[in-house]
């Protein structure tokens, strides 16, 4: 939530249909049926997105602003609120799937009522509260967007038949983005960083979270980074030289977790012999041969960490991603850095419930910076921290090496 | 499987359009959305059903008539097939809410393909064994009609919106009928039935199992027996007289299933202090006030057990069923009887997949004979074996009374 | 529940000491470490069987003769009370190897006590009441006693060590005995059994349980039984031909079940290239080879069905069982039967406590007819009816095959 | 590991056979059968600890230093290695309370022959390598003292008869201290910190784990932190005013927690009418009224954070607390600090199983300063890193208020 940022009623009306559009134009390659599953219980069904962006319109601005109006649904609030506590009781998560209704159409008008309302409040005088809130629906609804992305490709890279999501550009998405190479991690490529104290953590105008706030001073050691993600190719070294079979590479949570699982490949990779690695991956294109010079991704904390010990290396914290960030190749993947997601020096959580939205979370969870093929444009930000537990794995995760 | 019925291509295909159309008849009122979810795992998604019959005539009939003849599509067995070990791997049953392709468009398009290559079959001249075959399919096809009804009422009245299915009538079924009252459970009704041998199973013409068969004689010993079902009032005083709350009346693991799941009451009963009985209960035409004189349904057979020790009583043996039944009025509910499913005399399985369609169930589940609302017409039948594991209540299952 | 067994203050007084005598010198092979442990939930600790046979006699006896006479302690209710829901709370099953207290000696002494009391009892004028809830208490006693002996096997077989219980005779038991070789399985040796009613159940004098009673007919058809049960050597040629491998032959659970446990053999046995068979078996002695001739145990019904399956017979219903028992050889192993565990005709549970001593078990399980080399000496009967949900295996289990 | 302390020889031998009598003396006090049990995954049994740490010796220092000789038992290995992977093969975590062998007695004998061998090693001249592993040898078993006590708490507070374990002194502890007043929170007792660069982490002689060196600057902010623990009086302030019931002041995951487990107060709390707040706990003498001023203790992470967010204040960072410790009353709780454990600038993991130690746990883990009434003397430093997973509260643990 943004601390001081600038923001006027006329910019927010420029900028608010065209972002609310845009989760509507995402869902437009799917089928009905592709709107209704939740795979796996950290996703959700694109309907339940589409529906739960417009409740937060709903319930922290028209319910302000028009506190005398009727929701335009009495269980839309159960519905589709996620994790907000304070608001009231909720359909429990791991349900989002068994939800046949509303229907995406009855959702799309919701979003057009709500649009239609929201409308009309941004061409009046709002308050500065107002607006920071409207502000932060539309982050939210940007967030909401990049995991559109990602639970689309949960749902049907998750099924058997494996059919493509699109082919080309959606939106402003260009989709062969999501796997081209941009060329190799290379081993001489390392950036000397110095040590010292650095300022950390947004400031000035512009929209930023409440977690990124306030700048601070973090004193450094002299270190290394490289400038580009490791890539596929360097990855499959990793596997080849039996990283998944020894247990010294490993966090111990690490190690339970891939026995567990099984796991001895990122996310979405499959044998293809006749692949130019031996190795295929489903992509929102449909299933694609790996290339050497994409960067990795789909891959968990626990991964990266075990990838990174194995080169003899570490992951860089986020303070060091952080000040080495302005001279390095970024935004193709998350990049899991070796931070837990923590508050920042003078963090407090905001009362009442949009004070939810970050601080609740700041407990085993790892931070990722940078963004990924999958952010939307001008979401991206230097110091914004993304945050996920260690073994998730179905964002655009990636990493990068550094060393002492 | 019908060890010696005798079916002809005629009658087979004059059978088979009709009962192929009432599957798609009964998923003509979904949304497309409707047809996805599968928000429990004993139960599947419409079109999954749709899929899964037709899938069963490509398997066990088009595959042996048209041996030469690709399937439809080379993932469908994978996708479709139920819990046949002999044919292949498939889908983990959890998982079939996972999956929204193919559409249901695409399901459609499956079915109309399969139909037309069977009706080509048909006018063939078949084999006695392919005849059987195609019988068992429509047997199956019928089977899964009634459990596309229990499971569309899972799937929508499960949801927070409780949205109604249908109103009147669906194919044959009229809606209605789901909750008619038909008469209270009389005390003095007791119908006296003699002891000694009595045949059971099925004989002669016309389909049966292979469970049903062979005919056999059963000794008993004079018992009584309610010509009624139990109804809704009297269920309701099993309740307040805190039937749910004294594990004396119970078998140890009714009572821990009941303190585990916090059962307190049959499946979509929920308090309504503007009903006539203080209840409302979820029907496929949406939430209704409970009648008396309507049969109960949707208890486990723990709660039929427990009702019947709280009346000093007990369920009947399905043999005991099967000897009363002419003088019964039954087809409302499938009724829990004391029963096990077990094999009779002379049981054997067949040999290959179709003799998975019953035998291996034979442990750990109950019989319940009779039929319900939404048997389809034609179905029923005295000698039926159906079963379920004791917890289960999402179809409609009800009891009767018995005494020695 | 004994009915109507006719027994005597006299008689009781001479076997009650003999029988509690038994139960602590089965203990005495123990080392005191070895009375704790609950290594899996359907086995208890030793020490737990002790002082729960002895709360068994203070609840049911003592508290009706003395009913001014204070508990042994207080907490001893809430510890040692296994499932008796009528008589309050207690300590989940689970936990009961977390109660490192009271200690071995703390409860030999409250045995101590309880025999004193209850010797004190037996030389009073006792109601007849009274004196059948004693002898229920001592069947209760040697049913925890053939208990003891295989949770200790449980305990010490599942240690790595796997240290021998002892060597020889422990109290009436000849420990050799339990893998004694017996006489091969003759392929030839097939009993023929006539059809037609056959009065089964308990009846006249002498102690038997409710669920044993009351004498009634069944129908039988002619079938086939053999003689001798099922031995090692023709349980191995069930494996060597895959028997564990084809799911054809299990029932769905029993082939679920195989496969979630990682089942391919009976519980205890382990490869052994150094052995006859190549198998060697963990037995109250320590390991040994396996030897031919020895009946095959520890086997679940799901293992029990799926090798009569193989081998092309059944197993035999618990009425065929006892219709033949005179002409069997029996008594070395429990012999799953293919009948479930259910009510005899004009079967009641009786009031109170006690009634929950079978009845409430009346679902899920399967019936074991027999008795085996742990139970104790004059605790065997014809009419017997042990009972075990299918996938049990840690008691002394085994088949016998029956044909039409 | 201790990067470069000046261990000697001599020093190792005064103090290598007090530290492990001390191990012995603290299961002087218990029973037998209290050494067995494990009734939580997290626990483990007592004579489990006193195997463990020998086996640490055994295969760390014997046999490097006499690689002929044999292991004193051939299965021990697998029995007591913890989670070395490297290592080999173990009985799973869980599982340790199963194991009644071997006796405690054999285990008594398996540690004096260690301490033989010890013994006389320690006469030999000896690798700084070797003698570093045998300083980590006498910090492990020291660590493993306080588990011991924590364990033993958890085994006797878990049990419905709740046994004291002893009165008084048993080895260096004087029980009394457990639950003894030191004094209360005082709101106006405020220290006041500087900000600036401060010298973290280990550095100089004496011993210390890898995880605490090397030493490192941090940049802190100005912060005030409180110079007492928070005591009881003050948790149950946050308990009256409703604390357990409000979403809003926990961490997601905590929420959810407390609601999954129950939790409504710190762990061993229980109400008690007749005690002077109206709660006892559970302490190693026994249960005893809750005393105001004595410090809070056997708190989660989750509650330590909610107390300080309702406190209107937040738990201080390992750094902050380093930065203030001189001035602290400190030592009678481990606390819960702000910060995730992770590694120091620099920290890389020791080649070999003894990395293992420490590194592989730097995941999901948060750090705890101090030192708890349990923690053997001399075995406390300033710089210690204690760590746990968030929900765990069997430890010693407790808090202590900062603010900005």
């Amino acid at each position: 939530m943004p601390p001081s940022s600038p923001v006027t009623g006329a910019s927010l009306l420029e900028r608010y249909l065209p972002i609310r559009a845009t989760s509507e134009a995402l869902c437009r390659p799917l089928a009905v049926e592709d709107h209704v599953p939740q795979p796996v219980v950290y996703a959700s069904p694109p309907k339940w997105h589409l529906a739960h962006t417009s409740w937060f319109f709903e319930t922290f601005v028209l319910a302000r602003v028009r506190p005398k109006q009727s929701p335009w649904h009495p269980r839309y609030a159960y519905l589709f609120n996620s994790y907000y506590e304070t608001v009231g009781e909720r359909v429990a998560r791991q349900h989002r799937g068994h939800l046949s209704r509303p229907t995406v159409d009855e959702i799309l008008h919701y979003r057009q009522h709500i649009d239609e309302c929201m409308v009309a409040c941004l061409r009046e005088n709002l308050s500065h509260e107002v607006m920071e809130l409207i502000e932060l629906g539309l982050q939210h609804e940007q967030q909401h967007q990049e995991l559109l992305l990602t639970d689309i490709k949960a749902i049907l890279g998750g099924n058997p038949l494996q059919p493509p999501y699109a082919s080309g550009q959606v939106a402003t998405w260009n989709l062969v983005d999501e796997h081209r190479a941009t060329g190799m991690q290379d081993e001489s490529d390392w950036l000397d960083m110095e040590g010292g104290l650095h300022a950390m953590g947004h400031e000035g105008a512009g929209f930023a979270f409440d977690n990124e706030g306030g700048r601070h001073l973090q004193h450094l050691r002299p270190f290394q980074i490289q400038r580009q993600l490791v890539d596929n190719l360097a990855y499959l070294a990793f596997i080849e030289d039996r990283g998944y079979q020894r247990p010294e590479l490993w966090h111990a949570e690490g190690w339970d977790w891939l026995q567990a699982e099984g796991i001895e490949a990122p996310m979405y990779w499959s044998r293809d012999e006749h692949a130019v690695l031996g190795w295929a991956h489903y992509t929102l294109t449909g299933p694609q041969a790996l290339l050497p010079g994409t960067p990795v991704t789909h891959i968990s904390h626990y991964e990266a960490h075990a990838f990174a010990q194995w080169a003899g290396c570490r992951l860089p914290t986020e303070f060091e991603w952080e000040a080495a960030q302005s001279r390095l190749q970024w935004g193709q993947r998350w990049e899991w850095t070796a931070s837990a997601y923590l508050p920042y020096p003078g963090f407090r959580q905001a009362p009442g419930a949009v004070g939810e939205y970050n601080g609740k979370f700041m407990a085993n969870q790892m931070v990722l910076r940078g963004a990924s093929f999958a952010t939307p444009p001008g979401h991206a930000r230097a110091t914004y921290r993304n945050f996920f537990h260690p073994p998730m794995r179905w964002q655009y995760t990636g990493l990068r090496l550094a060393r002492d």
